[in-house]
């Protein structure tokens, strides 16, 4: 098998899009700002509430890889969708943007997952998650050929929701581990961190993981401080390669000692902020798995998520790697 | 039951929406601009070779029904959606909007209809409807309180594709008629004038339809004369009020030997014509059910159909209430 450049694994989800104001996330008691876990009755609840929407797949490793391979890059994905309507839909985004994906689709009992998104006027968005079919991801879903060839095994935080999807992870950066490739993971959600927060550390100081995607939240979330800085010494003692970044004022790129900052690209309109940390680390691993420098590295991430929240949905509806062209940061 | 202002009566169809270069549509012999109608196998191969889309509800006039209500009217809908995720969508949607939703989904074979849409660069939009459930609409599904209640019973052209809808529409009409409503219609496309081209003529020259909705170039087609304005003076003519839509160039009112001409409204982008002539029949029908003058009508189908060509997909994501406001148009 050839080499990929990055496999992604994470949660298949359905985005289901729509505009809300202020206070329909207080009436509703939804945590704005994050990925609130819903079960089946109050997905119910909330649809019937829900303003007319619209559906794009989404999920976070998902949409890292759809712009992976929007960049130009090679990239996979293993994710679990059920053998139903919304199913379909997400294979075929995902494949029709070149992103080789080959998870068996579940044939029973729940459906595909969908996150219901409420876009406030801010361009905040809130996520409430409804996991369907995404519990059944487990080990019997790794294809090992796929770990072995790709230079960076990325996972999603948020598998540790699901049952059985962690030891999948494990299975996978052990493959990896044992091919000399690296192992990175993103902690997605400030929340998140809060329910797994011994877990993700062992993972780092185990050496399971090598490369940390954080935003200054979910970093201060980690290790339970006040203080930016506090954390990201923190997180660069803890794994290989950290980066953090920070929304309108750029990111950080730590590597043992080495620090890098870029800002965040100039804006037209914050339209909607859904998807910005999953295509900053597009944008990243796909220079990094390219051979660009890591200023680059984060400026590609810098790109490619200043690109995605001047848009509604999850994933750019242009060419990155046009994008990427017309910015200098692409040679063609 | 209280007066509703229209009744909308088409094919309930969740749009599957896509950029394409123009190449495309030659290479797929898609006839550009147009509704291509489509059967399940090519549905499947057209779907396996779209790029990542995104989804929205559609369908002719349940956009028009969801553009009066964002106007703060009241509207009805008929139209067949299957018991699957995607007739969920589309009846979630429309309800959502505020429009009265009842029609009974199809429990069985075939699933909800979707329409791959193909936007070109130049915003125009291409589709490829695959009809699915709508060809069980039929007189079984008229609700004949709905009809007496609605000061208009608009319909789609469109209608005269699936076998047994026109029988629900001519029972609808007669309703309609018995209790001192009018009925309207669009010529939907100048391809579907083309398949029921007499049957049309014959609905307006018999008196059972009184206002017809049609674009220039379904103007012509239904007269098979290059000269619009012997196709206006021919439609003016073969019923009580007709609506002649021009793009860019405005849209005519013609009554009886009274002509208005209106504008379209600046805009500043064309980004995907779906749903333009659906939404200019929004804003025209509410205001003349709210007691507009037929300049005023015309201005608000401008401004509903300006809004939405602006955005991606057919249904407008902002309230049409606030911009006719806004404009002067609908007082407070």
């Amino acid at each position: 098998m050839n080499d990929l450049d990055v496999l992604c694994i994470g949660n298949a989800i359905v985005d289901i899009i729509a505009r809300c104001e202020e206070n329909f996330l207080i009436d509703n008691k939804i945590t704005k700002a994050a990925m609130n876990l819903i079960d089946a009755e109050r997905a119910e609840l909330l649809y019937s509430r829900m303003g007319p929407a619209i559906e794009a797949s989404g999920g976070s490793a998902g949409n890292t890889a759809a712009g992976i391979a929007s960049l130009g890059g090679q990239a996979a994905f293993f994710g679990k969708v059920a053998s139903d309507q919304l199913g379909g839909i997400y294979a075929h985004d995902i494949r029709a943007q070149g992103v080789v994906f080959q998870t068996e689709p579940l044939e029973k009992h729940p459906p595909t997952a969908r996150s219901m998104i409420f876009v406030t006027p801010d361009g905040e968005r809130s996520m409430n998650t409804y996991l369907g079919a995404c519990v059944e991801l487990g080990p019997e879903d790794v294809d090992a050929a796929i770990v072995a060839a790709s230079k960076v095994t990325y996972f999603e935080g948020y598998l540790w929701d699901p049952p059985r999807a962690k030891e999948a992870i494990r299975n996978c950066a052990a493959i990896a581990h044992e091919h000399g490739r690296e192992v990175s993971m993103t902690l997605s959600d400030p929340f998140c961190v809060d329910r797994y927060r011994e877990e993700f550390l062992e993972l780092m100081r185990s050496g399971t993981v090598d490369i940390v995607f954080s935003n200054e939240h979910e970093v201060m979330s980690l290790y339970q401080t006040a203080s930016l800085e506090t954390a990201v010494d923190a997180l660069e003692a803890d794994c290989k390669l950290a980066i953090i970044t920070l929304g309108e004022r750029g990111s950080i790129v730590a590597r043992k000692g080495q620090r890098v900052s870029v800002s965040a690209i100039e804006i037209n309109e914050l339209v909607d902020t859904t998807g910005a940390g999953d295509l900053y680390a597009s944008g990243f691993l796909y220079g990094y798995t390219n051979g660009h420098t890591l200023e680059s590295c984060a400026r590609l991430g810098s790109l490619a998520a200043g690109l995605v929240i001047q848009q509604i949905g999850p994933r750019p509806n242009l060419s990155l790697k046009q994008a990427g062209i017309d910015s200098g940061l692409i040679k063609v």
